[in-house]
C-alpha cells in the first residue's frame, strides 16, 4: 500500500511540546499509538510525544477531534487498543493529521490545544506502558536470511539453508500470552536439554539463554475465514510496527525442536517495545525490496506485486545493546554488541501477510508478527548471541571487564530502531528492554 | 487428580428426559457442557442430555440451583464459558451433582424441574451448537506414538522415532482462530507443494489432504507466568474433552515444515465436537498409564507422579467415518475406516500439562490441547488417511465402490469417541465432523 507523503512528515514542522523537538525518538513526525496508566489509573489509548503520553480520551472530552479520528480516538478509550486497530488504516491515517496539527507548533488547531496541555499531556515517568492490545495470535517469521542460514551451520546442515528457504516465508505459530512490554523481567525457564556432552536430557534451568533482534509488526482489520489476502491488498491490513525480542532456549530447543520445531524454548517470554510506531510514521523509509542474490528464483505470483517491490522494505537501523549487572555497578551505559538494519530480511511484510492467508487462515485485530532475527552479513551484525559467540564457543568481551557467551541472570538486554534519512526527521521506537532473571524449577 | 465415583456415575440412574435413557451419548452419567443457541438467539451455556439441551440460564431462573452450582451456572450465560472455565474443578463437581438429581427420574429435586421441561429443555436439533469457549491458544501435541513412527518411517528417517521422544511429551503451537466446531464445512487450503515429481514448488490446491484422530483437552483455570504447574496439580486444570480433527495437507507439510515445523499446512482449520465432556463423566474410564516398552526410560522427575500413573490414562473407543457424497446420494450410512482407543496414547494429560508449564509458560482458560493423532498398533488402528493409504501408495476400498487415499472434496469426516465399562453407563462424545470441500486460491 503506498502511503504518500504529506505535511506531517515535514522534517520542519515543531511542535509546542518542547522535549519533542531535541533529541527523542518521538518527534511529532512520529506519533505512535499506545496504552498507559498513570500512577495505577485505568490504562487507555495514548500517543508518544517527547518526553510525554498525549491522552487521546482527554483530548476527545475536550472535543479536539473530528470525523473519523474522533471514531479512532473513541475506539482508543479501552484498554487495549484491538477496537482501534479493527478500524483500519483510513481512521488512523486521519487521527495522524488532527494529532499533528494540534501538536504542531503555531497552527490554528494548536492553539486549541496549548492551553489544555496540563489535562493532555502526561509525563512519560509518570505513566505505566501496557501492550498495546490483547494479542489474539502471535506468529514468527523467519525472514532473516543469514540468521537462518548462521542457524543451519551451527545443526550442521550442508547446505546449511533449506531448499525451501527462497520459496517459502517459512513462519511457525509462537505464544501470544507470554509477550510482556519493555520493562518486565523475564525468568529464565526449566526444561530438558543435553547438558555438557550429557547424551541423556537432565532437567535444569536453560544453560544456553539468547535474544533475537526482530522487528514485530501488528495485525489490523483482519480476513475472515477462508479468504486470503492478496499481496496487493496486505499494506490495509497492517497497523503498526515495534520491536521484538523473542527469547530463546538453546539448549531446550536443540533437544525439543525435532521435528515439530520449537515449543518451550520460544514460549516462556517475548519482550516488545510499546509504542505501534504506524506505517505512516515509516513512509520515509520505505526501500525497494534489496535484491536477492543471482541465481535465487523469483517469489511465486502470490509472493509478487510490482509496488511491494518498489517500496515494501524497511530502512530501519537496529541495534542491541547490553546492560549486564556489573555495568549497573560501575554506573556505566549499557553497550552495544549488535548493529544491523531491517533491509536484510529477504520477505517483506506484505508478502509475510500474503503467505499467512493464503491457504485460508484469518488474521484477526491484535495479531502480532515477528520478522524473524535480523542478522546482517558480518558478524558485528549478527542479531543473537548464538551467533555472535559462534555458538558459545567464543568470548563477547564487554567494557565493563566481563564476557558473555550466552545471556546470564541480571543482564538488560536492549533492542532499539531508528529511521533517517535526508531530508526527514530521525524518528525512533523506543526501548524494547527486559532484564533476564532467575527461574524457578518445578 | 483423583476423582471419585459418586452417584452422578450410578449407571441405574435413569432420567425423566426420556431420549436420555436408550442408545445415546449423552445418558445422565455425562452431562457435558457447552454453548447453544436456539432459532438465532443469544448464545448460552447448555448441558446435553438426550436429545435435548438443557438450559442453564433457564434453570438458575427458575432458581434450581444453589451454591456453588448456582455461581457456576451463572457463569454460563455468557456466549462462551471461559468464566465458568476459570471457576475451575469444584464447582464444576457441584453444579454436575445438582444437575444429575435435577434430571433424574423420581428424586425430590427431580419434581421441582420436570414439570418445568418446556422451560429447561430444547431439542438439540433446534439448536445451534457453538464453540464452547474462546480459544486463547491451541496447543498440539504428538503423544501418539505409532502416529509419530509412522511419521519418521514416511519420512525415511532411521530410526523413525527421534532420539527425544521417549522424554519430551513434543508439541507444537497452532493456530486457535481456525478451530470450528461440528457441522462447519473446512475448505481445502491452497499453497505451496511440490506436486507429483516437481522439484519445485508450485502454488494450488492441496493434493493430499488427510485427517487426524485426536482428542482435545480445554484448560480451566490457569496459571500465572513463570509459575509451573506440578504434574500431581495438574488435574485441577483440566475442564474437559472433546474430539479433534487436525486437518493436515501433507503435501504443504512435507515442503514449508523445515526447520520450524508445520504452518500453513495445519493452520486453515481444526474441527471439534462441541460439548466438554467433563473429568468427572469420564472417571469411570481412567486407567493406569499403559506400561512403556521394555528399554523405555522413566519419565524425567517433573513428568512423574504415581496416582497419575495408576489413573491418569483413560480408555476411550474412538474411531473415523468417512461420508463421501457417493454414498449420500445412494443413501449410505457413514463408513468406518479406523478404530483406536486413547490408551495408545505415550503421554497423558496430566504430563502434557506438567510439561507445558515447566519452562513458566502460562495457561489460560479456554486454552485447549491437542492429543496428537492416536494410531494404534495395526493398520486398522491408524488415525489418519497418510497412515491407513501408506503415504497415498495403496487404495482405500469403500463400500460405495468408491476408493480413497486421500481425502477428497465433499467427504465429511466424523470422528467418535465412547467410554465403556462394565457396570458403568456409556457415555459418548457427540459427533466432530466436518465437510472438506473446495478452497480458492489468492
Amino acid at each position: 500500500m503506498t502511503i504518500r507523503l504529506d505535511e506531517t512528515h515535514d522534517a520542519k514542522r515543531q511542535s509546542w511540546v518542547a522535549s519533542a523537538n531535541g533529541h527523542t525518538d518521538f518527534p511529532i513526525q512520529n506519533l505512535p499509538l499506545g496504552v498507559f496508566s498513570v500512577r495505577g489509573d485505568t490504562p487507555r489509548g495514548g500517543v508518544a510525544i517527547g518526553d510525554e503520553v498525549f491522552d487521546l480520551k482527554a483530548a476527545c472530552d475536550a472535543k479536539l477531534f473530528s470525523g473519523d479520528a474522533e471514531k479512532a480516538a473513541r475506539a482508543a478509550y479501552a484498554s487495549t487498543l484491538n477496537e482501534l486497530m479493527a478500524l483500519g488504516a483510513g481512521p488512523r491515517a486521519t487521527l495522524r493529521k488532527q494529532l499533528s496539527a494540534l501538536l504542531a507548533a503555531d497552527t490554528s488547531e494548536s492553539s486549541r490545544a496549548q492551553p489544555l496541555a496540563a489535562k493532555l499531556l502526561h509525563k512519560v515517568t509518570d505513566c505505566t506502558l501496557h501492550l498495546p492490545a490483547k494479542i489474539g495470535a502471535f506468529t514468527d517469521f523467519f525472514a532473516g536470511i543469514t540468521h537462518a542460514e548462521n542457524g543451519g551451520k551451527r545443526r550442521g546442515s550442508n547446505p546449511p539453508l533449506n531448499e525451501n528457504y527462497r520459496y517459502v516465508p517459512v513462519a511457525y505459530h509462537s505464544r501470544a500470552s507470554t509477550v510482556r512490554p519493555t520493562g518486565v523481567a523475564v525468568r529464565r525457564p526449566y526444561g530438558q536439554r543435553l547438558a555438557g556432552n550429557d547424551k541423556l536430557p537432565t532437567f535444569g534451568p536453560c544453560l544456553k539463554m539468547d535474544f533475537e533482534l526482530e522487528f514485530g509488526v501488528w495485525v489490523g482489520n483482519g480476513n475472515a475465514w477462508g479468504e486470503p489476502i492478496p499481496i496487493n491488498k496486505a499494506g490495509e491490513h497492517i497497523y503498526g510496527y515495534c520491536m521484538l525480542n523473542d527469547w530463546s532456549a538453546r539448549d531446550i530447543q536443540r533437544w525439543e525442536s525435532a521435528p515439530l520445531g520449537p515449543f518451550l524454548s520460544k514460549n516462556f517470554g517475548t519482550t516488545i517495545s510499546p509504542w505501534m510506531v504506524t506505517p505512516e510514521a515509516l513512509a520515509p523509509f520505505r526501500i525497494a525490496q534489496p535484491a536477492r542474490p543471482q541465481g535465487d528464483p523469483k517469489p511465486l505470483d502470490y509472493l509478487w506485486d510490482n509496488t511491494d517491490q518498489r517500496e515494501g522494505a524497511l530502512d530501519l537501523d537496529i541495534e542491541v545493546l547490553i546492560h549486564t549487572e556489573g555495568m549497573r555497578a560501575k554506573s556505566m551505559p549499557p553497550q552495544r554488541i549488535s548493529v544491523s538494519n531491517t533491509r536484510h530480511l529477504y520477505w517483506t511484510v506484505a508478502q509475510m501477510v500474503a503467505h499467512h492467508t493464503c491457504g485460508g487462515c484469518n488474521l484477526e485485530p491484535g495479531d502480532i508478527f515477528g520478522s524473524g532475527t535480523i542478522s546482517g552479513p558480518t558478524p558485528e551484525n549478527y542479531g543473537s548471541i548464538a551467533e555472535l559467540s559462534f555458538d558459545g564457543t567464543r568470548d563477547i568481551p564487554l567494557a565493563s571487564g566481563e564476557i558473555r557467551r550466552w545471556v546470564e541472570d541480571g543482564d538488560d538486554i536492549i533492542l532499539r530502531a531508528h529511521g533517517r534519512r535526508d531530508g526527514y526527521a530521525a524518528i525512533g521506537f523506543g526501548d524494547c528492554c527486559a532484564r533476564m532473571v532467575a527461574g524457578k524449577g518445578v
